[in-house]
């Protein structure tokens, strides 16, 4: 029997799992720490793979979920933030190497967006829009059953659009990104910025705060974090009417750990959308949608991707 | 032989042309006037189209570029602003029932960006941004050698994204997009409003501005002129960072009449495409070209969309 083998590669751990064809099953599921002992990450990748790998039967291909940008045209690691050691690293070719099955990569955002239209939120949509809200912005869509890459693969960097030209510096060194309004360090430096300006609020003021203090505050009412939080909502709100105008999906997914502030953020966030979308065309049977997949969905991408 | 018919319908005139498969050199072409003498808009168009039809050979199909919104998948106009006429007009059927070929319809902006991708100044290219800048603002997108639709045809939208969130009303009716800023209208008000507000100029004061005006001013020199055109320049500039980052296109081509305003706008639109853009990598071997193929861009786009 056929199998493919998913991987979700991250800065802290790496996952492997294992799936017979057309089974969302795993035979084999495996995870380990990305760094230990004095094997090299490689190897210890390896060694995942390894253990992953089927006793009967054979792998159609492998996909892997990469933390950061990927070449996925060549099966290159750009760079990852979180794993410094693999700078312009030829992972696809590498494992090739070494286990002589095809293996794909993806960035963990695009990742998600397939494994959301493929097997969440997005099943049997053919035009998505993913958006992952945590401490950074990331984005993939999906366009007539593709995911949009571009001609180096760099395409879908939705929280990498600039909604306040002169604006905080963004994670990627440039300036008013919406990442720095709408994702969670924005919503935490705007709370604190309103605090020292003597807003009141029942939040503390000794040490920097964190987004999810401010949103465990709004959901206990305090008006301060609410502001916050309808405040990062809004802006979303807006950049998601661009996004159905530029893309008009049938539906919009929204992952990430600060989608997870629920109401607070979703109300403000359709509210502005609704009302900056230029034409209800646009709005007709769309679907807004959390992410379903949670932990699982670079694994569950990165299967989507072996399939492919 | 098989021949394919292209047609640009405008809310002046209507043009059609007849190619031989593999040509580019029509075998007829004709142009109307949209109105006119009794006839109805539908029968002129169908005489246009029998006045290009081969005397020898069949037409294996029949592309239109429409000014306005179309479902391109039903092939119906949903409106088109100067043919009021033509309100959820099944067009393809029409036709269809009439010639007995394929109809296929697109919107002049996307027929625009297919044209001078297939036969302009994108040719050659798998990934292209097409922006065309003049009393208003469209856009096209390819993306893997395919034209991005959305769900019902209406993505691609490129200057009805916020870039004031409290800005001027927009064509659409909504507020702020890039529209307001950088296309003619823009261009125009905010240049009236520095002179209102005592700005020194070469301009007039005692008309209305229009941006053909500024244009020509600037070119001569003028001041407030030159910074009119810088400002539109430089939205634009951040507006194609953000599409670079969202779309990772090997080609951006800039059409319209706003944008034979020439270096005055182009050179400070560059300025901030490479000022904002957060990763080299999105500029190398990225090439910004201007559309090449004028009043034919509609009817090249139409030709491509027969032929696709």
């Amino acid at each position: 029997m056929n199998h493919y083998i998913a991987l979700d590669i991250g800065g802290t751990q790496m996952r492997g799992a294992c799936y017979p064809e057309n089974s969302l099953s795993p035979v084999k599921v495996e995870r380990i720490a990305t760094r230990g002992g004095s094997t090299s990450l490689l190897e210890r990748l390896i060694q995942l793979i390894q253990s992953i790998w089927p006793d009967q039967g054979h792998v159609g291909a492998i996909g892997a979920a990469v933390p950061g940008p990927v070449d996925p045209y060549q099966g290159v690691i750009i760079k990852a933030p979180n794993i410094p050691e693999w700078l312009e690293m030829p992972l696809s070719q590498y494992l090739e190497d070494q286990f002589h099955v095809p293996v794909h990569l993806g960035n963990d955002a695009n990742m998600a967006a397939m494994g959301e239209w493929k097997y969440g939120a997005g099943k049997g949509h053919h035009h998505l829009v993913y958006i992952t809200v945590s401490t950074g912005i990331g984005g993939g869509v999906i366009l007539d059953d593709r995911l949009l890459l571009g001609v180096r693969g760099m395409g879908g960097e939705l929280g990498h659009v600039t909604v306040v030209p002169d604006g905080a510096l963004c994670g990627c060194g440039q300036r008013g990104h919406l990442e720095t309004v709408a994702a969670g360090p924005g919503i935490a430096r705007w709370t604190q910025e309103q605090l020292q300006a003597g807003a009141q609020s029942s939040l503390p003021t000794d040490h920097p705060l964190t987004a999810k203090e401010v949103s465990l505050a709004a959901q206990k009412g305090d008006s301060l974090a609410i502001a916050a939080l309808a405040r990062a909502g809004r802006y979303l709100g807006w950049a998601l009417a661009d996004y159905l105008h530029i893309f008009n999906p049938s539906v919009i997914v929204i992952g990430g750990g600060v989608s997870q502030s629920g109401a607070l953020l979703f109300e403000p966030m359709k509210l502005a959308l609704h009302e900056r979308v230029m034409h209800q065309d646009y709005t007709k049977g769309l679907q807004i949608a959390r992410a379903e997949l949670g932990d699982d969905v670079g694994l569950m991408g990165a299967l989507a991707l072996a399939q492919s």
